[in-house]
């Protein structure tokens, strides 16, 4: 069997059938609507491209075990930033790193580090896109809310 | 005399006086229009530059024998998808390849491809390029055109 | 059911179990020994990254029809050229045009096009692994032809 | 001590209480408006990255002597109109070579010259920055003096 | 003062003094000897250069809190392995998130990740960096242990 | 005529037999040996590509007025150190940039400044390439003199 020449045995049927599924579990856990509208679109013009997302993406590799969620979305955080010819999918991203509990202030840190790497204008960038999605979501990180707080005036004491 | 010393004869003035010709014919079967503007508006900042386009991109390049136009096109294609960085080129591109006899699924099919050699993102932002042209052109992938028939009942039998 | 929610009905078994073949006969087809020892060493370290080569790079997206392997091929190099941070996969694709039927010359033609939308270090990097590939093969451009034609007096008439 | 091993002696306090002065002086030079409001909005997101970039960008880097400001200018220029990704940076240092003395055309010729090291699409682009920037700012090439004068007729004479 | 009039109030003079010996102390834990010969060999060249790594890249930015140097490190290897043009940095870091404690399983997931946001190419040669630090290093992913464990036979029972 | 719709006259006969010998000519000074090496070398395989090189981006570009040589050869130095993926052209212009007079210090400081633009790791690796022609050149920067120096002892007085 021509198969088996390279690898070990082809995936049984079982394991076949869960990529869909497990695929779509993931990519609603970690995008939510936004990487659902995304496939959607995608599907517009080219189905295969939108079932390899979800199928390969998602359902082979974020769904592998032995790293943590935030860690994989901050990799590819770090990633899209340090290429800076992706916008919307870096939106996507920061959105999904929030969705599976990375902390705003995680994900500003690793934006801002990408200045080190891929220099200042991907991580300028970078920030632009996650202050978008923050706003979006309503999240914020120490050093928004601490502007927030300095031009909001303390209540007086005693009323 | 210094130009033999490294290659061959020069260019004679009738091959030299071609290219132009050569250029100008190239650009306007591959980019029609939309070509035409673009090396007009070059020209307005930087002459040369667009001078370089006609003569050098499509009057050298381009016009060359061996590969046939849509291959040329195809090949365009997939490394502007695959750079990310210059969608407006892009879609230049999907509509000169159009206009050189490619088909609409070929040109869907090359951008896929380059989710492997160049990531998800870099195919996603390539596929959205070419769906704006193809809405604009008033062309149809087979994808495109199922989704089409399956919106739109069928006429009732008997009317 | 969660897969139905986005797409429509999930792979059958049958065809699932299919992707692994029909990567494996792509990869052969396409890549012949070269392929395989990048598969198998790839292995070594990431058993799965092999198993994503073959089964969804060859198995999903070579596999598939509407546009010939040839071209498939040479939007591969192309791409790689214009990327110009992959030279060892570069090397296996133009090894790779060459096993499905494209010439070296169709393969030269678009390495030297990328000098428009990569620059000329990229095209210039890009012949130089076609060249390595070319006199690993034995095969020969028309120009390398014409240079070894050159190089070698024509026996005399009347030996 | 630590910081011996591997260099001289670390920075005095004078030295360092003097990064934060000259980085404000080199970004008002440089890039006057502009630059300062690039990094009062990335300060609102993540202060550190907008002291990096007065510190160590315009304190450390664009301080130093040996080239000319223009000289720096025209190579921030070539870098960003290469790699493509980054057009808000490329207007900011279009403007800042004006600002430090950089004549329009000189602005051109280099992002010209980036077509044979990155490619047409990159010039392309690089040109469609610099264009912008020319005219918020009120200065032209010569090539766009010539195309005004063209299009205005001289006063008659005697009237 | 200039620089109160884009941030607060400049760095003091003992935070600033304690930038050289953060960074140096973050370059040791983090690179060891492999960080410390790339900064000498620079400085021979250029000594700000070489300053800059330890005062800015790891006094400034590596020795921020909020995130984990692990997660650190591998958002640099995501983000070297995407760019694909920086081998011998890439290598450092695969080494340096082994010094800070993660797991060779972990380096590899994320560099496998980078096969969906940057192509396979990338991924591949990512992977060749990996192992060949590993195997410098004496450490083993499960899948190497089990390759190794596989050609051992195991010693007879009674023995 | 074709020609004249978007341009100008065509090029004269004169001034297209010009091409060629300029080219060479530029090539020659910038260059020298290294660059005829490298066209000679194309030719082999790519006579055309090898014919461009001299007639557009010598012969067109590099031999435009309006901007240094040296400038003109820092700027190909700054771009090829960001976009980090052509190291032996980069090394044929840092030699280059000697070549046309610009002097090691000015070469190292505008590497430098690239890790402001593009990151460190293209910073480095631009260093390692200019320290390899510096060397094959017996050219030093202030800093390696300045090494030297102190490793040699200084003759004592009266001996």
């Amino acid at each position: 069997m021509v198969a088996s020449a390279l690898a070990g045995a082809p995936a049984t049927a079982a394991e076949n059938d869960a990529r869909r599924a497990r695929g779509e579990a993931a990519l609603a856990k970690i995008t939510g609507a936004e990487g659902r509208t995304v496939v959607e679109t995608i599907r517009r013009t080219s189905p295969e491209l939108g079932d390899w997302i979800v199928d390969f993406a998602y359902g082979d590799v974020f769904s592998r075990p032995g790293v943590s969620l935030c860690t994989r979305e901050l990799a590819t955080v770090a990633a899209l930033t340090a290429l800076g010819n992706a916008q919307p999918q870096l939106k996507v991203h920061v959105e999904g790193a929030l969705n599976v509990g990375c902390k705003p202030d995680e994900i500003v840190e690793i934006i801002m580090q990408m200045a080190v790497y891929a220099g200042f204008p991907s991580a300028l960038n970078g920030i632009a896109a996650a202050r978008e999605v923050f706003e979006k979501k309503g999240v914020q990180t120490s050093a928004m809310k601490a502007a927030t707080d300095a031009a909001q005036p303390a209540a007086a004491p005693g009323r």
